[in-house]
């Protein structure tokens, strides 16, 4: 790097928040697959610091990488060449809980679990839930408008954002901030920056709106016989505003990763044909027996937790599915919405009669989420398929109005079938739009655009 | 009108579509407060006209104001000197509802009481809920990011807006239409659409999510002795998720209207110097006796509606507030969003020990919003106190973070206190979107921005 620039950066920033050795944890994702050959991160501490970095790099046409927990599974978060890593994790001040409003005020750089941790006392939460809690910050939760497990209930993570700050790149500190759950005055300039993958600016604080920890939970397991009595089960409880989460899978999966648990513990013995569906409902007063016999009609085999202990191991049942898959081999992911009664039929699609390489579908079926993950015995065998596969899934997607990104977000991975997904026309507004916020195109290159 | 123009519509909409004579119902509000002169009002019935109309009057820098219902506060939905009026009556299709995904798909153009009609069968509602709903079209709803009744439950009107079909002033008719509960593909372009008063573009048709007809509901009245006791109440029923409705009144404007009704259907004998608050709570399994144990926290004082028509009469007693100020002179209604146990002492600040002119608040306490209404005697002393009372009270709400609209929108009314609401540097982004959207200026001008 440039000594100039070096210098530079100490003068706005000080030297504790530059960083030029060991960047590893900056340059690679989580998985190994995206890795980036950035020589700086810089780690501010303010707003006017990223407002000055940012102002600095437009100035001089240098590039940048917002960076939160780095957990995301499209590459959005790496650099792909020499890009400056921002990282935000040292703005990780939270600011207050507002009782009257249910709304926090918090710096973009706090982990996902600490904003719990804190709402705890006031028997509030985070309205959404990812695997990645631990290690998520708020900022790229918000930039990635993240997804995870409790969306059947609570909608998505955009609705629950009242306000943000933005540091554009021109260095202009955007004062979106806002504490009231109602704000008629025109355009919402915020939504812009909910989901853009930090191509348009970097998100700096933001005001939530939390949600109240749920008096009571409980896990329903079941066993069904046929994909259709999936989709029955979901057009039941669809209207039951205290189903939490509404996650499927397939028989041929849990039966592979019956080994992993002693027999006794395991709710069924799991048959390849048969298909398996988690529901948790959640709220005040359930009305547990009310639930079991509206899901007897579909079913006798249900089980129900019992305890905590019980909840976390139905659970486990579904979350291991991903991990599993990689210990068999090389895993292509696939996060594709389409109408949920489309499930089978497409992956029928791809795999007629289920033939190929190992293959499972599976995910949040109660908002037409479902993840494809197919394995390869090599790398090499999966670098060839991947482009076929992408062609015929993503055509088969978009011909059935779906998505081909429900929550994992573009990225790197995903960019080259934006123009599929989005038509020419949108793609050209969303260029014009990003021509606007970033003309010099510092922020995050080659992502998402 | 130029007779060139003229045959320029009539060569694109047909004869049928224009009209030239009879306007009053389009040039005025229907509180006869905004009046404009066009000449000419334009009803397409496909988005095919809405994009030939716009691409022609943006060619010829024709102005033009779209319209649904006109049924605004703000002036927003009528023309201010000769602009052409696009009317979207007619583009009343509803082209299906999904059961699966709970996902609506219509033209913009339908009345929002017939979108419920339709989804009656099905057994679900539209998210929101307003009182004009039986005049009031889904695009101007969706324009103006429409408040209404059910906000502390449900949220917002644009958490449900799935998908949208939008023609911009140049005529492209963007397809931003999606039926997929999850759709995690960069920056949420639709977003800029939803509460821009049609500034954009115009949109044509929409995807929303809709709701399930709650199987049960109850309306609470109580009798409180503090506006701190008000707050109190709603801390306590904020976590409660069942909560649909949470209104607030003073004492002062019940006891006023108490000769509207015949003594014995009157819950209470109102007091001026009482607060009092309308609850309603909806869903499955509704426990109306522990919901009642813990009211009596607060107040014995607590009428529950034992049928329909009580239900309607304690709403009624809300409702008919509006209509009764206005019974009584020259009416300046605010709509403002601002800490709820702010409420009281705001008017406080307006009108020390509540003198000046009879005013009340009430409102939409739950979400933070309170409606203050003052009654002048006559319009010339409304408009010479008008700019005084905006100034005081809009700078007391900015002040406490608050927002000078809830829910009623900018329009022509407030367009003057953007810059106090906003900012210069969010005023100036919002400019240059607008800009982008419409270089020339042809979207409802003067209204806004």
């Amino acid at each position: 790097m440039h000594s100039k620039i070096r210098l530079a950066f100490e003068k706005m920033v000080g030297c504790s928040n530059i960083i030029t050795q060991d960047l590893n944890n900056y340059n690679r994702d989580w998985m190994n697959k995206y890795v980036g050959q950035s020589q700086l991160v810089l780690t501010p501490q303010t707003s006017e610091h990223v407002s000055q970095i940012l102002k600095y790099c437009n100035q001089n046409q240098l590039k940048v990488v917002p960076q939160s927990g780095n957990t995301g599974l499209v590459g959005g978060s790496v650099p792909i060449n020499d890009e400056i890593v921002i990282s935000m994790r040292k703005m990780n001040k939270i600011y207050e809980f507002d009782q009257n409003s249910a709304i926090i005020t918090s710096e973009s750089g706090v982990i996902l679990q600490n904003l719990n941790d804190y709402l705890f006392e006031y028997k509030y939460q985070m309205p959404w839930d990812l695997g990645a809690r631990g290690s998520c910050l708020l900022g790229g939760n918000i930039s990635t408008n993240a997804g995870g497990l409790n969306v059947v209930k609570h909608g998505l993570l955009r609705n629950y954002i009242m306000g943000l700050e933005v540091v554009l790149p021109n260095g202009k500190i955007l004062n979106l901030m806002n504490k009231n759950r109602k704000d008629n005055t025109g355009t919402d300039l915020k939504q812009l920056f909910i989901g853009s993958e930090g191509t348009l600016g970097i998100i700096t604080k933001a005001n939530v709106l939390c949600i109240p920890i749920p008096q009571e939970k409980k896990v329903f397991f079941l066993e069904l016989q046929s994909f259709q009595d999936v989709i029955k089960v979901l057009q039941k409880v669809k209207k039951n505003e205290q189903v939490l989460a509404f996650e499927f899978m397939e028989g041929r999966i849990l039966k592979k990763n019956k080994n992993r648990h002693s027999q006794n513990t395991l709710p069924f013995q799991f048959d390849d044909n048969k298909y398996y569906v988690l529901i948790e409902i959640a709220g005040q007063q359930l009305n547990v027996d009310q639930f079991s016999i509206e899901m007897m009609e579909f079913t006798q085999e249900i089980i129900i937790n019992q305890n905590e202990k019980e909840a976390q191991f139905l659970w486990k049942l579904r979350e291991e599915i991903a991990e599993s898959m990689g210990k068999m081999g090389y895993v292509l992911k696939y996060d594709v919405s389409i109408p949920p009664d489309k499930f089978e039929w497409l992956v029928n699609q791809v795999y007629p009669q289920r033939e190929g390489p190992f293959h499972v579908y599976y995910g949040h079926v109660g908002d037409g989420n479902v993840h494809i993950n197919i394995v390869f015995e090599s790398l090499e065998h999966l670098h060839k398929e991947e482009d076929k596969i992408e062609l015929k899934l993503f055509g088969l997607v978009k011909s059935l109005g779906g998505s081909i990104s429900a929550e994992h977000g573009i990225g790197q991975h995903k960019r080259k079938y934006m123009e599929l997904q989005k038509g020419k026309d949108v793609l050209e507004c969303l260029y014009s739009i990003k021509k606007l916020f970033d003309p010099n195109s510092i922020m995050n290159p080659n992502k998402l655009l």
